[in-house]
């Protein structure tokens, strides 16, 4: 099988055009084939201020109205997935922007409101990614582009966690490609202390990672972005690393002692 | 060759939520190939209205200046784009979004400034269309939905004339398919009275044209987009129409006597 790999790229890089550039430079230089996910950083978050649409929030997830949704489908959709795509262009890469909408790539369920309604926010299931679609992509040398918009297949765009993309894509891909998923944000990895940048945990097993959630070590973001690594490698992903953004060629081009490995 | 239906359509039917539905599920029935190109309508001038950003118009085109690109882009290419995309999917077609960049479908050249800097637009020259790529899609099935953001092929995404984007693909595209182009709007036709609803040219020649252009008969915007017309139907399209939107699925179907026919 082909070595795939799946890069999901956070906020803190999106927002930041320097950041943004030299990691897209990196990416570029990834030789095997590749798709890349991103987030959508503050930018929806400031359109949605400038527009005077209060965004309402429960647990640390945005509560995606009918304004939201719209807001964050201009943003994340529209604004930073066409740059990437263009910027990338330049770099001789062919990639292509995908929400889950085109071509069905990416089809989810709209949560249903228990106890919170969250509101157009989709979650995936188990045939949600167009595996058919996506593999055509790679075989004609095209590099798939996500953001985190996808579609319930009744013509309702929704909301999905990037993240939860990633893992979603990883494993589903796995069946065809040796899939290696890279979740990069602005931290050296998982850490230990989080006010030492250099406490990186080198691996984490599925028993580790209960007894760092009773100790707090693990906590708020990071329990859903390591739930969705965990989803990922006990469900066919060769190999999931969460590092810092600056350091993903050399992890993949190296294979050094770089992030958190996770261990089925 | 297959035939090959190239749809633009514009802002008015855009603008309007019962409209565009109407007329995706008209589109949706189409049998031919098909591909469909659709503008902004006023979606991103009121955008910028809310976000105190300033239009300059020039000739009655946009100035489109740094921060106008983003909204254009975000509206354009996010917004509207992925909504027409979903609804088509919800009719079984299998439609898939695209700006110029991706797949690198449409590269244009930015306009140099002379007497005006319009800014960030791009104008397309030769080889602007990707039409591997395009025919790629067309025969898996794919059904392209274009709005009109291009880039450069250095990283600068671009705006460009909707009208424009339509004609070049029906040119590019003429040398494998059979091209139909129809541009539909919010009138029947070129009308000879535009207080007459029902004055439609049914044809217009290349020597006619230039007849109603002196006689003011065809002014302000319907220039560009007669230019536009004129240029596929002289370059390789089969037919081009300009039509109301309403009548698109029964021009095709019954090949009436409906809208306004170029004769090169």
């Amino acid at each position: 099988m082909k070595k795939l790999q799946i890069v999901k790229i956070g906020g803190n890089v999106i927002d930041n055009g320097i950041a943004l550039e030299n990691f897209l430079n990196d990416f570029s230089k990834i030789e095997d084939l590749k798709i890349l996910i991103h987030g959508g950083g503050k930018l929806a978050t400031d359109l949605a201020k400038r527009l005077g649409v209060s965004q309402a929030m429960v647990n640390g997830r945005r509560i995606t109205d009918e304004e939201t949704l719209k807001i964050t489908t201009m943003v994340y959709a529209g604004g930073i997935n066409k740059q990437i795509v263009a910027s990338l262009q330049s770099k001789t890469i062919n990639a292509i922007g995908l929400s889950g909408a085109d071509g069905n790539a990416i089809q989810t369920k709209r949560r249903e409101a228990v106890d919170i309604d969250f509101g157009f926010v989709g979650d995936v299931f188990d045939k949600s990614v167009n595996v058919d679609l996506i593999s055509t992509f790679l075989e004609l040398g095209i590099t798939p582009v996500f953001s985190a918009i996808t579609h319930d297949g009744n013509g309702q765009l929704l909301n999905t966690n990037a993240d939860t993309i990633a893992s979603a894509l990883a494993v589903a891909l796995s069946k065809r490609y040796e899939v290696q998923l890279n979740y990069c944000f602005e931290k050296k990895g998982v850490l230990m202390n989080s006010e030492d940048s250099n406490s990186v945990i080198q691996e984490i097993t599925k028993t580790k990672y209960k007894q760092l959630l009773q100790d707090g070590i693990v906590s708020k973001g990071m329990i859903p972005k390591l739930d969705n690594a965990f989803a990922a490698i006990q469900n066919g992903a060769q190999s999931v690393v969460i590092l810092q953004a600056t350091d993903l060629l050399n992890k993949i081009q190296k294979d050094e002692h770089i992030g958190t490995t996770l261990i089925a």
